[in-house]
């Protein structure tokens, strides 16, 4: 595995890979990788002649009073992780070399930010946008791969590889979860062990929001409600929404149908935990997939 | 000469072409060809195994009282003339093709735009970099081919280029001149005879502020007062501005040093006239190029 720490270096490496007719699966990330980035690592893998990863925490989107500068690092880990899933490039910019100056250029988002985690996050999707918009040339993937466990982010880069018609796949990948159905997360560490049980009704208040809507339920408010009357109920978590939207336009909906998402966000004591289900959804009792 | 008017086909045909490692000249148009058009083809054509010649008037890049639906168009002359100049393919898509919805994506120019032609025209380079953020992903030229007439322009996508990272080389093409030095432009036909003769004053009158350069002067007040002298006492014309910035940064200057660009737009009757020089201009007397 080479570190690669300049733009110049890496694009000057994949033109002449992508010369030889080398596919390049591209996993963009922020570091501090968990289960959830190993999977998406190791689907790269199984895909592609050559696989890169980057980590890279991004100025551009976290907000003034969000937590760049206390975002966990752990780049000597990360790299051995990576080295163990057969990674062949890691690239690992400074903030300096990805923005030397004030840039002239940046992507805005007008559509599918409105919404869930986008609403208390103005600028956080413009922010993505952008370096996604300069590492998809940097790296030129055949394929990038992106954890659904972060759907709005998935709709949004589908929203940003169709609209500008990058020539790159969107792979997104499903969540992996705990036995218990918890989505995996380097925040659950910061669940009291209480917490961490009930966290288990995240999933499984989505399970039965599935449950209701294949026996013919199919009236967001309904569906919304048991979410949320579960969450309060069995968890000492705070609902901070729980939401129902056209997937990935992230359009709300009179009554369910086609591709529907499922979001919901609790905060915990310490932490603030996020998670979704999205669902083909057919006129038809039962016809949920 | 094949003519695509499908991204998917544009994209699928260049990526094949790619892969067998062909160099891609591209030349972005609104069609309506002049020799300007053309200087800029034969160069794509000397330069690279593969020419793409793209017409598309653009709406994003004309404001509300701009001329989108009267902006000339002719397609059958444009496209023998692509052919006589040796295109291979003539990307010629429809406003439903290239904006098939409200796009959730946009490109904002943020440095360069608030002087010459663009202080006037707020949010069309924004549209011409939304656009051409587009066409570049779905032609990947390995060159892109711009005039120096549009110096503004030019500025604005060595900026999109440079800062996201295009792999592609901007390829700044010199303005073609008539014989008295009036910068060709399909709009010089709108000229009365009177106002044709006057309109040499334009290149004039940065041709005497070239020599005063050379001669040692180094304040921009001093020439644009030259200029403006020239053009006001010389044509008919209304001056519209004549500045003098850095470039492609388009920063104010309050002595010329480095590489600067004198630009000026004069009004006739029926026509606004553009023309500019760029120069490299070092603390010498006579440093000059």
């Amino acid at each position: 595995m080479r570190v690669i720490t300049t733009i110049q270096d890496m694009q000057t490496e994949i033109i002449k890979l992508k010369s030889q007719s080398k596919s390049i699966g591209f996993v963009p990330t922020m570091g501090f990788l968990h289960e959830g980035h190993l999977t998406l690592l190791k689907r790269a893998r199984e895909e592609n002649d050559v696989v890169v990863l980057s980590i890279f925490v991004n100025p551009l989107q976290f907000g003034p009073t969000e937590d760049f500068s206390t975002y966990p690092r752990d780049f000597e880990r990360d790299r051995s992780l990576a080295e163990c899933e057969g990674v062949d490039f890691l690239f690992y910019p400074s903030v300096e070399e990805m923005y030397p100056h004030s840039s002239s250029v940046r992507v805005i988002v007008q559509e599918r930010t409105e919404v869930l985690c986008g609403k208390s996050r103005p600028g956080h999707f413009d922010g993505v946008a952008t370096v996604l918009t300069k590492l998809f040339n940097i790296v030129l993937p055949t394929r990038a791969y992106f954890g659904k466990k972060d759907a709005q982010q998935v709709a949004v880069v589908d929203g940003l590889i169709t609209d500008f018609h990058f020539p790159i796949q969107l792979i997104p990948v499903d969540i992996v979860r705990e036995e218990d159905g918890l989505a995996k997360s380097s925040r659950n560490v910061n669940l009291l062990p209480d917490e961490r049980r009930q966290a288990a009704k995240l999933y499984k208040s989505l399970a039965a929001a599935k449950e209701i809507i294949e026996a013919g339920e199919r009236n967001p408010r309904t569906i919304k409600n048991l979410i949320s009357n579960m969450i309060t109920s069995e968890t000492d978590g705070q609902l901070d929404y729980a939401e129902i939207y056209s997937y990935p336009q992230l359009e709300a909906l009179d009554n369910l149908e086609g591709t529907c998402i499922i979001a919901i966000a609790v905060k915990f004591s310490k932490v603030r935990l996020i998670d979704n289900i999205i669902l083909e959804v057919s006129k038809e009792i039962g016809g949920v997939k």
